[in-house]
């Protein structure tokens, strides 16, 4: 089977343009067909700031109202999206900016909640995986933005880590995928406040005690059960650390098994 | 040779909600290939406004400054893009969005003036005709925002006009084209104060005594230009008008020839 990197990219990488430079250039370093999703990070809070438009926040949840959806339509997948492929072309990648209504390639409808409303957030119906190949069959590398549709006309802001699992587990169907979360720090830590307390391994054995304890917090653990999903779901490897572990084989990272 | 229509949309359709799902559905029953270029309208222009970012303006023409490019990447290739792709993905049409750094369809240079600095404008110099015709092939309806790049990483503000015109031109080895500006009139109007005032024709013959009588005026002389342009360079047909013409071929519209 061939092989495929599956790479996505937080906040932090995002909001700091020498991260994302530094990250780029590791990008553009891996071999092999590959597929970017990146979220947004604190570019579209600071638009909502600047915009005077309030953020609505329910249990560390960003609610997505209609103003808040334009906004995050224009952050992700106008600047960061663009700026992204303009780089990547600038280093010899052919990439291909999409969101998920482009070629239809991520069908979502939105959250049903019985206690809140989310407003404009998707969850994820469908990938369309042969799309996706044809595209990566002509050369394209493509460089997803967070954004979904509904097939209706209606854009819906969705969690990049969950686009990026829903991308790797429709993959692996055809490819030998690697599932890479990237971000500033070299892994989970087993201590918030120690950056090389990185757990070299989290297992469904240590994942219940990791949790127990408090080391693995409230934010990773919606990352953490992508991994699993993916995992169960035919996805070779899954990782979690830095962006030099896309060219160090060596470079400590979390690996999900 | 097979068809394709590439239709150009202005501002006015853009702005105004009911006017653009009119322009869509209209552009949805167009048979055959076709390829959707976007301006921006004066949404770009309000989130300046609203983000308190001053648009400098030489002679008519707006300077894009670094503020202004992030403003018109956000607006073109995000909001106005996506919300089109989605919006056409519910009529069925499998639209792909892209602005010229996607697939780098489209390559430009910052614009070189001796006395003017334009900022992060982009002259077109080259259309990757190929990758357009592979896109094609597998089905997808190009919408294109008029964003380019210059292969180096730097995004560039383009005109719309002048990117459908390119688009054409580099198509039209290929394919017979139809090369339609859609805006808001019924098409170039002899005064301006009589929407039914449309001229039937213009062509090099009348061209320049329309021009001196000033009955085509100063906004109207780059779109027709790139009119004269497209039909030199082997482009079948050129028109201007509203979208009516586009499913009601006795609608009256302006031709040039």
């Amino acid at each position: 089977m061939e092989k495929i990197s599956i790479i996505k990219i937080g906040g932090n990488i995002i909001d700091n343009e020498v991260h994302l430079a530094s990250f780029l250039s590791a990008y553009a370093a891996v071999e092999g067909k590959k597929i970017l999703i990146h979220g947004g990070g604190k570019l579209a809070t600071k638009m909502a700031t600047d915009l005077n438009i309030p953020q609505q926040m329910v249990d560390g949840r960003r609610i997505t109202d209609a103003a808040t959806l334009k906004i995050v339509t224009m952050v992700y997948a106008g600047y960061i999206n663009k700026n992204i492929v303009a780089a990547l072309q600038s280093k010899n990648i052919n990439a291909l900016g999409i969101c998920g209504a482009d070629a239809n390639i991520i069908k979502a409808h939105k959250r049903i909640n019985a206690t809140i409303d989310y407003g404009f957030v998707g969850d994820i119906d469908a990938v369309d995986t042969e799309k996706i190949i044809a595209f990566l069959h002509t050369g394209l590398s493509l460089v997803v933005a967070p954004i979904t549709h509904d097939g209706a006309g209606q854009l819906l802001n969705t969690n990049a880590d969950t686009m990026a699992q829903s991308i790797a587990t429709a993959l692996s169907h055809v490819y030998e995928v690697s599932l890479v979360y990237s971000f500033e720090k070299k892994g989970v830590l087993s201590d918030i406040h120690n950056n090389e307390s990185v757990i070299p391994v989290i297992h469904s054995q240590n994942y219940a005690s990791l949790k127990a304890s408090g080391q693995v917090n409230e934010g990773m653990i919606p990352k953490l059960d992508n991994c699993f999903y993916a995992l169960e779901k035919n996805v070779s490897k899954v990782c979690i650390g830095k962006s030099d572990m896309l060219f160090n084989k060596e470079f400590r990272c979390t690996t999900i098994q």
